[in-house]
C-alpha cells in the first residue's frame, strides 16, 4: 500500500506541475486582447497560424478558465476571470447565427462573423457549459438564464423536434443515435445540476434518459461499445453500425461513473467499469506500439477513416480520468495500474517539454505527426480538464485515512469534491 | 533514344496488364446483380464490407466502363456495357433527392434511397459525365438530354445563383473559390465537347472561363498553386488560403494541357508544365520516403488535416497522367524521367499483386495504412482512368516515327487520339 500511496503522491506532483505549464501556455499565447475570445490555432511554439474562432473551443476555454478560477486557489486570479468573461461576451454577442434563433455557428471570423454552421447540437452544448460556469464565477443571473434557455432548446431539438438544426429529411438516412448526443446531454445535466437542487430536480429524468441511451450502445451481448446504434437501441448495418471510438467510450465511462455515484448504485458502477473502461481499453490499446487507436471496426475490419490508427491526445486524457476515477470509487488496484500505464504513455508521448502543452496527433508509432498545439478541434480543454480532474482525484485519494488499508471490492465512500462536474 | 523507346515499350506492357487486372477486380467484386449499380466498399480481397452506394463512385464507374467499352477493343463486351447501363438507370431513378429538382444525393442506400446530400456540385458533375458516356455508347438521346440539362443546372449554380445548393449565406464565410470547381467544369466541357461541334461551340466560352479561373490559383509571383483563392483571384487569409494539394494541382495540370492542345498554344503549355506539374511535384514529393504528400501549407507550416503526410493512390495516378501527357506533347525527356520516377514508386507501393487493384492509403513511410480497395471515396475510377490514359499515350508515342529523333524544345504535333477526354 505504501507503494500505491507513493505512486499517487508522485503523480499528484507531476500532474500539478503539468497543469501549471499548460495553463501558462494558453495564458501566454491564446488571448485576443483586442477583440476578446481566444486564438486556438497555435503552432508548436504557440504562434498563431490562423485567427478563426471555433465556437466549441471558445466556449470550452471559457468553461475551463472559470472552472480553474473557481476550484483552484492558485488559478483564482483576475487574468483568467477577465479572459473568460471577454470570451463569454464574444459568444453572447456573436455565436448565434440568426438571433433570436438559438442555432450557433461552428466557426466565427476573428471579429465574430459566422463563417460556418454545423447541423448538430455541439456548439450550443459548449455554449451552455460556458454560460453556466460564467454564472457560477460571476453570480450574474443573465449567464444562467442564457445557459438554461439554451439547454431547453437543445433538449427540444434532441427529444422533440430536430428540424431547427437544419438537417434535411432523407428517406434513406438511418435513424441513428450517435453516442455523443446522450453523452453531451448527460454532461450538461451534471454541469447544470451541481449544487443546484432546483435544476437537479428539473433535469433528473433527462439524466436517467441519457444514461439509459448511452448504456444502449453496449451491443453484441455486452462485447462491444458501438458509437452509433438505432434510436431503438439496435445495431445498425454497415460501417456506421460497426464504428468504434475507444477514447469516446472511456469518456462516456467517466460521465456514467459520476452518474452511478450520484445514484449510489455499485452494481451499475461495476457494469460501467467492465463495459466502458475495460472493454474499450483492452480492444483499443495498440499491442505493438502502445496508445489507443482512434477508430476501430467491431468486426475487426479496416476502418475507412484515414486517421484510424493515429494516437490522439484526447482519448488518452479521457482514459486517465476514467481509470483514476474508477480507482477512486472502488479502490481496485488493477484500475490504478491501468491509470499508470495510460498516464506514463501519455506523458512520455504527447507532452512537449520544450514549449509546453501537448502535441495532439501522433502516428501509430507514436511519432508527432502534426506539430500544432491547437487547431480546429484542439484547444484549452481536454488536457487541462484531465490534469485538473486528476489533481483533484489524487488529492482526494491521498487525503483519505483509508488509503493505507488493503482495498476491497466494496467501494469506499466517494469524497464529495469529485462528484460535481470536473471537481 | 532507343533507351527511351524501350522504356515506353516496357511501360506500355506493364500498364496494359495492370489495367486488365484492375478491371477484372471490379467486374468480379463490385456488381450489384440484383439491384443495379456497384458496391464500392470492398476489402483487400474484394469482399463487400458496406453496401452503401456513393453517387460519385456509381457515376464514375458508369463513365469508366463506357470509356473502356468505347475505346478498347478488349473491353468491348456486353458485361461492361450492361453493368454501365444498370448503373446509369439506378442514377436516373434514384440520384436526385427531390425530382424534378436536379440536386443529387451524395450517398444512397443499396436500394437507392438518399442517405446524405452534400451542398456542392460534385455528385451532379459525375452524374453528367456518366450520362454523356452512356449516350456515346448506346446512342440513346435521353442520356444526352439528361447530361446537358444537368450541365446547364451546374453552370447556373456556379456562375449565376448558388442558392439551389442549399449552402447557408453567412456574413463571415469567405468568398472562396476551391480549384475543384473550375477544374470539374473544365473536365465536363472537355467531356461534352468531344467530337461534338455544337456542344463544343456552346461551351467554348465556359471552357475559357474555367481555364482562366484555374490559372488564377497560381499565386505568390508564380511560386505556389493554392487550392483556394478569392473569387477575384487573390490569396485568402489563414489555413484556407495557404492550403495546397499537390496531386490536385497535377490533375488540374493535365486538364489544362488538354485545353492548351486544343487551343494550339505552346506558350500556355509551357506555363502549365512549369506551374501545375513541376512546381507541385518538386514541393510535394517527400524527399525522405518518396511519394507525394496529400496536403501542404504554402508557408511550410504544419497542415491541420490529420492525413496530410499520407500517400494516397489518386495523386500518384494524376501525376503519372500529367507527366506522360506533358512528355507526349513536348518530347522533353526530363518529363519522361519524372513519369518514370512516379510510376515506379506507384507500381511498387500501391499495387496489390495478391488480390488485384491498388491499396489507396499508405502512411508517410509507404506502408499500407488502410487495407481497403474501395470505400466512400475510392472506386473504379482513378486507377483504371490513369492506366487507360497511359496505355493510349504510350501507344501514341510508340507509333510515332518521330520517336527515334532527338527531342527538341519545340513540341511534336500531338497525336489526335489523346485530345478527346481520356482518350
Amino acid at each position: 500500500m505504501e507503494k500505491a500511496r507513493e505512486s499517487l503522491r508522485v503523480w499528484k506532483e507531476r500532474v500539478e506541475q503539468e497543469l501549471d505549464r499548460v495553463v501558462a501556455f494558453w495564458l501566454e499565447h491564446s488571448h485576443d486582447q483586442e477583440l476578446g475570445g481566444f486564438f486556438t490555432c497555435l503552432g508548436h511554439d504557440g504562434k498563431v497560424f490562423d485567427d478563426l474562432k471555433y465556437v466549441w473551443l471558445q466556449a470550452r476555454q471559457v468553461w475551463m478558465y472559470c472552472r480553474l478560477y473557481r476550484n483552484f486557489q492558485r488559478f483564482h486570479h483576475a487574468e483568467l476571470l477577465d479572459a473568460a468573461k471577454a470570451g463569454g461576451e464574444l459568444l453572447l454577442r456573436c455565436a448565434r447565427v440568426a438571433p433570436p434563433g438559438r442555432k450557433c455557428a461552428f466557426v466565427l471570423t476573428r471579429d465574430g462573423r459566422p463563417a460556418k454552421v454545423q447541423r448538430t447540437i455541439f456548439s450550443e452544448c459548449f455554449y451552455t457549459m460556458a454560460m453556466d460556469e460564467l454564472w457560477r464565477v460571476t453570480g450574474e443571473g443573465r449567464y444562467q438564464t442564457e445557459a438554461v434557455e439554451m439547454m431547453d432548446q437543445i433538449v427540444h431539438w434532441v427529444r422533440e423536434d430536430p428540424r431547427g438544426l437544419g438537417q434535411p429529411q432523407l428517406s434513406g438516412a438511418p435513424a441513428a443515435e450517435p453516442m455523443a448526443v446522450p453523452m453531451m446531454l448527460l454532461n450538461l445535466v451534471q454541469q447544470l445540476s451541481e449544487d443546484n437542487t432546483a435544476l437537479a430536480s428539473k433535469y433528473a429524468e433527462l439524466g436517467d434518459w441519457c444514461a439509459h441511451r448511452i448504456l444502449q450502445h453496449v451491443q453484441r451481448d455486452g462485447q462491444a461499445v458501438l458509437e452509433n446504434v438505432s434510436v431503438h437501441g439496435g445495431e445498425l448495418p454497415g460501417c456506421l453500425g460497426r464504428h468504434q471510438n475507444p477514447g469516446h467510450a472511456l469518456e462516456a465511462g467517466w460521465f456514467l461513473l459520476r452518474y452511478a455515484s450520484r445514484k449510489g448504485d455499485p452494481e451499475l458502477r461495476a457494469h460501467i467499469i467492465d463495459k466502458f473502461l475495460l472493454l474499450p481499453f483492452h480492444s483499443g490499446w495498440d499491442p505493438e506500439f502502445g496508445g489507443l487507436f482512434y477508430f476501430q471496426d467491431a468486426d475487426g475490419l479496416c476502418p475507412t477513416q484515414l486517421e484510424w490508427d493515429m494516437k490522439l491526445w484526447w482519448p488518452h486524457c479521457e482514459a486517465m480520468v476514467a481509470f483514476l476515477m474508477a480507482y477512486h470509487d472502488t479502490g481496485d488496484p488493477a484500475l490504478l495500474r491501468l491509470f499508470d500505464q495510460v498516464a506514463e504513455y501519455t506523458f512520455r508521448q504527447f507532452r512537449d517539454s520544450e514549449h509546453g502543452e501537448w502535441f495532439g496527433y501522433l502516428n501509430r508509432q507514436g511519432k508527432v505527426a502534426l506539430t500544432i498545439k491547437g487547431g480546429p478541434f484542439k484547444g484549452c480543454f481536454h488536457v487541462p480538464r484531465c490534469l485538473a480532474m486528476c489533481e483533484e482525484l489524487l488529492g482526494s485519494l491521498l487525503s483519505r485515512v483509508a488509503v493505507d488499508r488493503e482495498p476491497t471490492c466494496s467501494p469506499p465512500a466517494p469524497a464529495v469534491p469529485t462528484r460535481g462536474g470536473a471537481k
